[in-house]
């Protein structure tokens, strides 16, 4: 019996997954150092304080429990033994015959790895976390600053990075400041606090058709965050961001949506990798020259056909591998991998959002209705589905958001 | 106008907080470190991966938001000057015409202060979470251990400690063991699991009859617990536990529920203090020599008025301290606190719990039933109802617990 090992339990990894339970006479082991399947699309609400860690996170052995044929293990890949066909493990290893890697992304800081601490970015949820205790933490210390100014800098927080994740962080914040904690304080209206969402680009949300992105960024002023694009962020500090211009712009809370780079375990295959660390794999997502080995999601850069890195290119390579691994045990030929794109969503705060399925495009509650519909139908778990829906059901009419807790070591923020 | 400031957003400061702000020309500030109040009682549920954290939180800048005359401070306290009528704070102070300590209670390891992190108790949200990572964890490591002896001691958990808390949590963890994980590990039967329940006294629950102690002691062993009375530890390592009988009962994850000691805040008072840490005070819940300082809660030991730490007590003491300081506004005379005892209620994993209300005495779904009914009542916050209610609903009828997450940091176990 074939064996099959993927690497990763993320959108990629789950795909190969859930279709080889389906293939005959295959043994399938996944391994994660995490004990569960995180859904990022959702992070920023766990970093805003409107959903739980476990909302947005399924445990990965009761997601694979029902089939047998799939073994789950919790360990780090400290290493590929390719020519040995063998997985080191930070316990033990793992023979394959067949081998996947989806080990996703983190942020990249383009040679600027000291400001990771300066300037958390959202990929896991314990990032979710930190940021959201630096949010709640700063509006907290400002209730307590009699100083005008300081109270400024705590009152400010800025997001560098214009994508879909730095424009949903952005608009969550506003409404927090304006909705959210409108009651809370007694020595500061939150409104005070002023968000800036910083691009480099000439302008936010660059995936998107122009007039989209202009409609967002209206939205994004509604809720009082401004966006300033085609500038630079040249350093950041404890105090705040130094922007290329020589502007200064005093805040005590940055947080990164710049950027982001594949998973360290690509370097260990000894394949080649392009800028942003992903490996240089062929349009059927194999390693060359090592057909048994195939690399897929946000780690991989298929030869010639650039993808974006979001969940559905993801979910398509992991169905597209498994069926591909069913067709290599029966000696066929490999079709190259194709995208489906089924559209390109974004939101920002609360009932609005873009969408842009090519000829249809639309803004505003329309698509933010989508946006809810989408995000709650691709939800791991039908449980999660039901707490997601109850959780925004009662944040829209509402405005309040329950999961507002400072917890975690305090850092010298 | 006069000032009361309450330390501590527990049951008992937040029912002082509340009533008081029905009062007229009084202003008032309650400081916590932490910035959500914790519904204690169903932290296990935590620990157990039933519920998340924020579900069992509320911020108490929102609960506090409507009373315009509250101010709410995020801070340690950190000394008293009860002659200047002043609370030293991590940051600044503050001056009171009253004063009310609700700081609440940690754990007592009873001069074995060393197996804190050998056993940890069950008190904060961070206790609970890494009870979660503990147990988790050592369902995860047992599935990689290919070593019998090593794997039935990670496979073997030892509650110490048979009130309600010990109760609830290996109750749970039972159920855990032999309905929730049922379908997740290859390479063993969660069944396998040795849940032991270790109480030093001659049997669990004493506060209750001992004909419901006795339907608990059965239900729990339908969940396969073994419930060991009349036994004290001697010795707590990290391979197990050594008996005083000389019995060595090895296991990888001890949990502590033997007993509970008050705040440090209660030796800053200066007052005298009982053998648990707690502050001694009249009937009137007033610091002897100081008629404008009261301390309620787990914190207090009411003169010659033995009450047990429950929810409820700290409640009417709060309501009662209100009422007491608005009294001494007028001047009047006051009359001593009563507790007016509604009844006890445990719970023993899914459908089946205990409930002493004096002449009615009952036992099992119907008991589990009003269990159910008075914790989601007493739940701070109208969303956190429904959240928990939606949980619930569907733990009973999948026997699925959702927030089996490890998270934080991984420690030598």
């Amino acid at each position: 019996m074939a064996h099959v090992v993927i690497v990763g339990g993320g959108f990629g990894g789950l795909a190969v997954a859930k279709r080889l339970a389906k293939q005959r006479g295959l043994a399938v082991t996944l391994v994660d150092r995490r004990n569960f399947h995180v859904f990022q699309p959702l992070l920023y609400q766990v970093a805003t304080g409107g959903l739980s860690p476990a909302d947005i996170c399924a445990p990965l052995r009761s997601v694979l429990a029902p089939y047998k044929n799939i073994r789950t293990v919790m360990a780090e890949v400290t290493g590929f033994d390719l020519a040995g066909r063998r997985v080191s493990l930070d316990h033990g290893e793992l023979a394959y015959d067949y081998l996947v890697v989806a080990a996703g992304a983190r942020h990249h800081y383009f040679g600027h790895e000291d400001w990771e601490n300066l300037a958390p970015g959202l990929k896991t949820i314990e990032d979710a976390t930190e940021i959201r205790r630096r949010v709640l933490s700063a509006f907290e210390a400002a209730e307590n600053e009699p100083d005008v100014e300081r109270r400024r800098g705590l009152l400010t927080f800025l997001i560098v990075g214009g994508g879909p994740t730095g424009v949903e962080l952005a608009g969550t914040l506003g409404e927090i400041a304006n909705d959210t904690l409108r009651e809370d304080f007694r020595s500061f209206r939150p409104e005070e606090a002023r968000i800036l969402l910083i691009e480099s680009g000439p302008r936010i949300l660059s995936a998107f058709p122009d007039h989209l992105a202009a409609a967002a960024e209206r939205s994004l002023l509604a809720l009082g965050v401004r966006v300033r694009s085609g500038i630079a962020v040249a350093a950041i500090d404890d105090a705040g961001i130094s922007m290329a211009n020589g502007e200064r712009i005093p805040s005590k809370t940055v947080l990164w949506a710049a950027g982001v780079k594949a998973s360290p375990l690509g370097a260990m295959l000894g394949a080649e990798l392009d800028r942003a660390g992903r490996v240089i794999v062929t349009q059927t997502c194999q390693l060359p020259g090592r057909p048994e080995v195939f690399v897929l999601g946000d780690m991989a850069a298929l030869k010639d056909m650039p993808l974006p890195g979001v969940a559905p290119v993801a979910m398509q390579q992991g169905r597209y591998v498994a069926d591909a691994i069913g067709g290599l045990l029966m000696n066929r030929e490999l079709k190259p991998f194709s995208y489906l794109n089924k559209g390109n969503l974004a939101t920002i705060g609360r009932a609005k959002a873009i969408a842009d399925f090519g000829k249809l495009q639309i803004s505003g509650w329309a698509a933010w209705m989508l946006w809810l519909f989408v995000h709650i139908m691709y939800l791991v778990g039908f449980r999660n589905r039901i707490q997601v829906f109850v959780h925004w059901a009662f944040q829209y009419f509402t405005f309040n958001r329950g999961a507002r807790l400072i917890t975690g070591e305090k850092s010298a923020t």
